[in-house]
């Protein structure tokens, strides 16, 4: 496997998706025989955002395989607070380490750390962008439930418009063939155009609905997300809406036999509490698959030496990205790196539009 | 064994105590032979409200028997920041883990978590109700130290009223056969009477006297405790009375040879500075046994396989328990559980009487 | 080896200096061959401020060396917030593990610590007095890079009056022959007369300069260090000398090929973004020489026994120590203790002139 780093879920070809998807398969139903895959091993976490249960759900990983784990889960207890830069931080780090595990309220900050980092990088969430190893585990519990990732009718409900995961899970179903995406949200928290605009590939389709009762029959899954109250103009209109798209025994009466729910978790009152004893939700399941696939990637990772001195790159010029956002903006060293994708030139750190 | 939780040490039958003592015997005098009883596994301590030294033994006690830990010990920084329930807390961190530590300052919580878990569970804590690792720590302290737990004069001396320890080991030796109670305090920090009135069983008596003074001369334990300024009136009363209830080199001097003092830690004037050279003080080889004890303790309950789904319960009509720190009046979901004891129902979670 | 604790570069002999930098040369060459040499051992690190990177480092050494670490990095979430002494966090922390790494705010709290321990104790910094393990990676990178220790060209440049690594490293230094300290520094931040009366012994000897043009030719060893903004009168007066101070890629054009650049770090702005580029800089592999030298230290600490209960001290009359940053003015018990250096009454925490 070539694979070095994970920043985007499509740095993955599908070959390399599917070897990953039976690894930890594999690991899942045999555990034992993989506890000491990474013995010796250290992997660091450098959390610039608390996010226990990510944190948590990768120590678990490491340490399951027989690793260990360093990192911070607070930025203002780490040098950072004295100003150092990330280069400096990704060097002294993965000085230390095997391989580094990062998330950063910036976009970009992945992919940033991993020019200059001497081992390999995950990225476990760079701001609104990416969040791969979230992917990862929705793809291994559809690909587990429904024994392929083609043909499936898909519901997305909730926040369409600000979800990344959303988004991400959206890409990553469209290169595999013959999906129907149902989007179940208001006006306002419908998806961006800019993800629908691709969806049409491989036969893939979308429709876009608003509510769950005129579709919930229809689905093979059902991805919930969490609406923030802050999302509307108002209490009132939050009550009101919130209502639409709550998932309840009543709801779940319409619904298949064979449905399965999702949800990236932490929820909070979008599914009613008894709606967790139903057999098809499996929410709880995904998050233990999220340790599986961790684990199979930290091994795969595992297997790359570490590197020596990261190579140098020519200062930049000028403004690199006019996403404000973008790391390429907060840390000034960084070289200008862009890519052609579909005739567009973008920001190879946050994929901006230039 | 069959005990798979720990959330009271009434949980335990003699029997039972009487292995797990014997386990923690044989740790502390030979702990290279369990170095690795716990390779593989995965230790989850929750904290929601610090609390360093607790949960350094219970890392400590892990990791000595070969296995890992994750965790947190600021809510602050967990999914629980965002309104996640306890319940989905524990499904989740008991999908990654092989047994869950947990310290709440809510009563009942710890019993609350056992419900959803998939993993055995230890109350490390749950507001001022129980600290059931404490006692055991007390009472494998004083076993060492007298061979017997039976027909001791145990003096308490401190604040009786608030404390959660004192009020635990009464009751745990309240199981055993005629001890005498000397209780040492104030009249505003005198022990509740809901826990004297039990304590006439077994041949076991209490005494309450005001000073150490008048009756150290008799005892074979003195357990300190802290007494907090803010409990009394004025600044001056504390004043005037801490010094009746501090233990000095002079009041030592007054005790038999074979006392044993012993304090759950931390202290802070209490015990003058000097007291601590004194061989017949206990509380720091108290501490340690603390570690002793829980790793006996982490090692029975490792041997549980984990559960699948946790049981579905049917949710709650009207209010649970008249106690407002009662978790049942946090967690809205949470089951109606009620226990018959002595002819009086009581609240499964917290123990009041409805 | 008899060394039990590092509390101060000094304690070490020359000869036991040696042995450790042979060990750590060893497990750099071969880090496999010591991955379990501190199996079932457990590190306390007791960080009363936070240090990310001094804990990290600390930390990864434990690891790859098979042991475990437990600790804390934020005293407010300790024992310590209750008012418990550093006596008793000693005592109860040491009979948890079996090696002890410290750091304090307070000058002496290193010292005071090992008085207390029932294992060896590591100096990780207590206040501006003593940082040995920071001494002990800068001379392990010199020693690797120039093969020796002696006759060596060292420049020191930056803020030379607060800065404890700069002082540790010259007293170090002045143990071995014929180096000769180019300090480089404004006349309000040159080192104090205490530091630079000592360096005539053994043949070596300084000179001061003010800027780093006029002596970067002639230096084998350029040691840089953050200079704070808040060192200066002015924003005005830092603005202006912060240049004369930083080091770019014009000042490295007349440096010698095999000049070696070392910093501390974390750096902030006193090197130029493209000079990290230049391989003469080596504060990276110094960085990670940090972890092969604290494996060093804990492999060989890690051999003693662990002791039984710490020795009785009487307890101190009067002042003992007429530095107010010395922990014998903030921990009450502590005995007096006093050495005699060069003719002169020193206290023994923090090495101030009675």
């Amino acid at each position: 496997m070539k694979l070095r780093n994970l920043i985007d879920f499509n740095d993955l070809t599908l070959g390399e998706w599917d070897e990953l998807y039976e690894l930890a398969v594999r690991i899942k139903k045999n555990p034992a025989e993989f506890r000491d895959r990474c013995r010796g091993k250290i992997l660091a976490t450098l959390f610039y955002e608390p996010s226990t249960r990510t944190q948590m759900s990768f120590q678990t990983a490491m340490m399951r395989l027989g690793g260990k784990v360093i990192g911070f889960s607070d930025p203002n207890s780490s040098s950072v607070s004295k100003g150092e830069t990330l280069r400096d931080t990704v060097k002294i780090v993965t000085a230390y380490s095997d391989i580094l595990v990062i998330r950063n309220p910036i976009e970009g900050a992945a992919y940033a750390s991993a020019l200059y980092s001497r081992v390999p990088v995950i990225n476990a969430g760079d701001g609104g962008h990416l969040h791969p190893t979230q992917t990862l585990t929705d793809l291994m519990t559809i690909s587990e439930l429904k024994g392929s990732l083609d043909g499936l009718t898909v519901g997305l409900c909730g926040d369409l418009l600000n979800g990344r995961t959303v988004h991400s899970l959206i890409r990553a179903l469209g290169r595999f063939k013959n999906n129907r995406f149902v989007l179940i949200s208001t006006p306002e928290l419908r998806l961006p155009d800019y993800v629908t605009k691709d969806v049409g590939e491989n036969g893939n389709s979308y429709i876009e609905v608003k509510t769950l009762e005129e579709c919930i029959g229809d689905l093979d899954i059902l991805y919930m997300t969490r609406i923030q109250r802050e999302r509307f103009a108002s209490k009132e209109e939050y009550a009101r809406q919130s209502g639409v798209y709550r998932l309840t025994t009543d709801k779940m009466k319409l619904a298949k036999p064979d449905l399965a729910v999702l949800h990236p978790l932490p929820k909070v009152d979008e599914i009613a509490y008894e709606v967790d004893d139903d057999p098809r939700t499996m929410y709880f399941e995904q998050a233990e698959n999220g340790m599986y696939i961790r684990m199979a990637l930290i091994a795969k990772l595992c297997e790359h030496e570490r590197t020596g001195r990261s190579p140098a790159y020519p200062l930049p010029e000028g403004v690199c990205c006019p996403n404000p956002r973008c790391i390429s903006n907060h840390e000034k060293y960084l070289p200008r790196l862009t890519k052609e994708v579909s005739g567009e030139t973008r920001c190879c750190y946050c994929d901006s539009r230039l």
